[in-house]
């Protein structure tokens, strides 16, 4: 996997951007994808010169969560499939990681969110500091955590309340149903969207970035700092906590085994639509 | 009283079925009401195939509060009526308890709301996941302690606070003011609203119920149960605080004696109302 | 300096009304000014008639902050410009008092905001409980720390976190982005507008005036206060601990030097725009 | 029952002392007489010149918890027995409310620690500030909720935690063993043990007077009062939140029936040991 | 590896029995035997008719925590040794997984302490409900994570904060020093000790045991396992919490290749003792 | 007043010293000196190669608080005496800062404390790390607040609640009673003591010095930061909130006059006694 193919990365003046490049997948990601996001971010984290990190994406999806296909589990050996340590080492280690490293990302996290986001992408996006939607009429986030017959991820639990509110986030979770644009732009989940503005999702990343460029030129980068530092406190304890809770209770999951099911039935479907 | 006749209880399929059934009253609810629903939905919390405890009401409003026809203070021995041993027993231990009830219910607490809300039942309503309203424009909520010189229940400074913002839980709280539909609808308090859709409060909560059962089809229980457990991790410190001083500090005006004459002067104009 | 002028205050029945009354400087206040109005804000609390301190502002603005012109930095000796002393003096102990004033107020504090708010100031019109706008069109916020230098101040970084949400609070709080007031309005933070409905700010503040008399007439003052005491205590450790986390990260901002050249330049520009 | 008999009320100069007076029941209280001195402790928090509530006791126990005896519960009617009405009147109304008056308490409270605690009394002496004991030889407090099949009353599961520390505290509660005199001390849960210094209970309460007047006479009343407030920010939210905790599950533990039993068997072995 | 050997399983009446027993290697764990040890709690959890799930040891040491010669770091691939994935999975998984399930383990998790604890058993240990040692003259913990360029591991930055207070845990985290059993018996952290009283291990495990049997002889099970939830509901939000801050940290500290480094250096030494 | 005076400064290796150095005022500091203390903690925090900060003083007493008969308050002219302003400047700003700063040092932060601590130095002691005593029989700490008619400085009402518990915080802070060495030694305040060890001062410190020097030896320093900056996160909340609830509260005992006529008395007495 070649990280220049799969997720882009590039650092421009005072942005880096990292693009989620698998359009033919609807920007699922595979644990070593999910990986190679968060090394990324990590790496944004110390540009010198970078004060604002860009997730962006190409092609109709911003990122539909876990790839399925790829997760090939059929090939896992069933012993292995079910112990402690498969899924220690493929569950909740990452996910504790990557939750933790977009909360506490220094620079400002900015999300040009080009479509849909679903699972795991979905508890990421919500740790974003701005998200800029190309059209609100074509998004939603998804946290099927409870179809799959998982818990909530990516301390989803804790922002998902924050951002959305009791009732919306109860919708999300417990109900494992899609929060459309709309609704995520009315109560202020969404800090600007181009609702029919630009015909193409390159045209869309462009313009959010000259715009995220435009309005930090006359900023102070350690004053921003500070004022991430400033905001992060408020919901650190609260984030921190779920993360460790979410981990762990998602583990007696896979334990179970109901999900594995749950991902070969889906990944076979998904295979037959292919043929 | 008859349980089934007061207050239905139901358990059709996933769904156990709670239906405030005083249409006459408005659903208002005298103390020994609030107890049999405090016991329905414990019994729900039990039943063994309900995912999903629904409370839904007869008539134009879904709950009127409390039942101040029924109250008759002015029976109440004027020595007891200012005691601590009456109000602990009859608001105090009611209070308390069935705050931590419904907040702590383990199942989907889903609402189905067919009109307005008032006072002690306001709170439990901000208690429940999931609020589905027949018509906004007809649907308020009023928390009218300020008005009764009481203060706060059913840990409603908590509950607004966070499902309404400061902004709007000041104006409820401190105003005793009504918030209208729309401005629920708008802040994200409202799941769903069904304008105009149905003729019949029978027709919609029919339809809400309908709508539930096929939203958690295939859904895995014991992932709604955990992903409900980490939602009221966020909440629980802040509930179960508010909880504990609202009723002490509430005992004191019934000490006090201004909500006595409250109720009083209320009920006697109501008794003319009829005559 | 006499307090009839710069900033007004009267007892009228329930309420007191604190008034800025600089519109030639669009009321942006000077230290001394911010001063008096915490000194007032103090004596509203005292006042034994008053359930109501309402805020409000004569001319365009409601507040544009900080004073800029008249800081009169460039006459200031510059060992003592950089100095721990005078910033502890002139920022520190200033900033911390006034907030945790505001957030402490015992009587409902209101604001009739007759246009654009600015810097501290918004960070106080977050402390208040009610806000009602003339227009919100021309409405909008302005946090502009991380423009001059400087970091989140008056809690803002709490307050703005609780009633604008993550994505809201960020963009104002990161990139120093006015929040406009149809957005302000969508996500709750206004309890009412009158769009085009006043032709002046006398009449506006009048009407805000007269409707708050006339809904606190029936409501019980001690129950209004308990119920601000219980809604307190949601916010009450986020608000103190940012309180002490802004003034000193703040302090360090002013011995760097960077907001006093960001001053002297503006307070140059605005100079010359006078001739 | 006699206010002047059961429970001694007395101001004397700037100390209101409340003496626990049932030396023959080892000071075990009756739900009436738990009553009494939540409003005896009221009437303190109101006394104009105390400043120090200071709370004692006659004979050899400091107070050895619900009388069972007097309970009586035998002669309750089965059905009321193990009705919710029953225990929200008699339990969780009275716990509530006293856990919350001893820790609001405004004045110092102080206890002169004649000999043992038991139960409730435990949870009411660990919400005192300042404890005196006579001889911690002779003293140990009882926690016996497990062993009752109750569990922590008082905000014992806090106060335990807060004063004792988590390996106590769990010996306290999970063990229901009595922690010792000189434990409490080394930890430095007693603030003096006056060991074998006065022979009669008598003495060490009129000496504990002396020493607390002496130490108040030139110390500022508000300052007291205000470093209280500071002091009990510190475990506000973690008492009254577990008061509400503790109220309800103790509640369905009346309700499956357990204690009950146990106080009946308890009480019959005490009749017994009387003839 | 034979789990009966490197630490033994056993159900006997209400306790379970797990037993460290490795006493050549002072019960150092490897990974494998981390993960066993992890296992085995979880499996007593579920044990039904245990009450008290025990922890004891073999030989002189209760536990040296990390065993640095199995750890065979010098055959790992060096683009393994320093990459994300191998310590997600060998050192993030494992540890933010044996916090949580300690820190939620519902029975009783005692300890009886032969002799010294180190490292991740430290943390573990200050897991324990009740801690018992054979003779604090021989006991310490240590928690050397600042000496092996690593930072406190399984909650240990907020289990010794909540249990040794802030000048002890800082002088076991922040100088690695070893914090005596006479110290740590002073300030409550043992709940008992048998200084000289029993001459071999064995017999000290015994009567650990027997006393723990006595102990819960009468109690409800119920009750206890409720107040082992009311007690973690005071610490829950700090550890998880800490939880999560501490494994990501520590991840870098592995990726920034000082503990292996020293890890190697040790092993060396050791393999010289030996020889 | 001269740095190298009043409080000396240096850096030796690891370690900056700073000594208060003013034996024959007891080490009783005035404004102007603790803001030289605050700045010298400031200075040493970012000293390259410092691990270790180490506060000692010379002479009899660590440092007897705020210097009355420098206060010189008879000078100062009444109507500024009582102004918002004198004390926003000499006092609010000082605290909040002061408090904030020690907090957040970055560095082990040590105290070799000679003798007796009193006021906002037992405040700042209290946010050592570690504390070394020279003779526990001849230390004590008084927090004398209330005799002053001031409240808790410092984030004393939250640091002592922390270190000391409950009991003994009480007695410090609404007693204003000196609590002994002997009992902070038992509590586990103190990390060693060394009675009657060395006959000097100078010899006490030099050995704190030297014994720090050699434990830190071999310890990665930037384990020793985040070790910090994790346990820091254990009392954040508290220590912050508490800093700003304080310093506002003290203000207003300044305004009300009495802590000045207080301090007139004292710096009076003073006087005559040295003629």
């Amino acid at each position: 996997m070649s990280e220049g193919q799969d997720i882009l990365y590039e650092v421009r003046g005072k942005v880096t951007i990292i693009t989620l490049n698998l359009p033919d997948k609807l920007n699922a990601l595979n644990g070593a994808q999910y990986n190679l996001l968060g090394k990324l971010v990590e790496r944004a984290d110390k540009e010198e010169d970078t004060i604002i990190t860009l997730l962006q994406a190409t092609g109709r999806y911003f990122s539909a969560g876990a790839n399925v296909a790829d997760k090939n589990l059929s090939s896992v050996d069933p012993s292995t499939l079910f112990s402690h340590e498969y899924w220690l080492a493929n569950f909740v280690a990452r996910n504790v990681w990557l939750t933790d490293l977009f909360h506490n990302h220094r620079k400002i996290l900015a999300a040009a969110v080009n479509g849909p986001v679903i699972g795991l992408s979905t508890a990421l996006l919500a740790l974003c500091d701005l998200i800029y939607v190309k059209d609100t009429t074509k998004f939603f986030l998804l946290a099927p955590f409870a179809n799959l017959g998982l818990v909530a991820e990516g301390a989803s639990s804790s922002t998902l309340f924050l951002r959305l509110g009791w009732s919306k986030s109860a919708e999300a979770l417990l109900l494992a149903r899609p929060i459309k644009g709309e609704e995520l732009e009315r109560i202020g989940f969404i800090n600007k969207s181009y609702n029919g503005q630009f015909s193409t999702t390159e045209e869309f990343n462009q313009h959010v970035h000259d715009e995220l460029v435009s309005q930090v030129e006359n900023l102070h980068e350690d004053s921003i700092y500070q004022n991430k530092e400033l905001l992060k406190a408020q919901r650190d304890q609260l984030i921190t906590s779920s993360n460790s809770r979410e981990v762990t209770r998602g583990l007696y999951k896979w334990l179970d085994g109901i999900p594995q099911s749950r991902f070969v039935q889906m990944s076979q479907k998904e295979r037959k639509h292919k043929f």
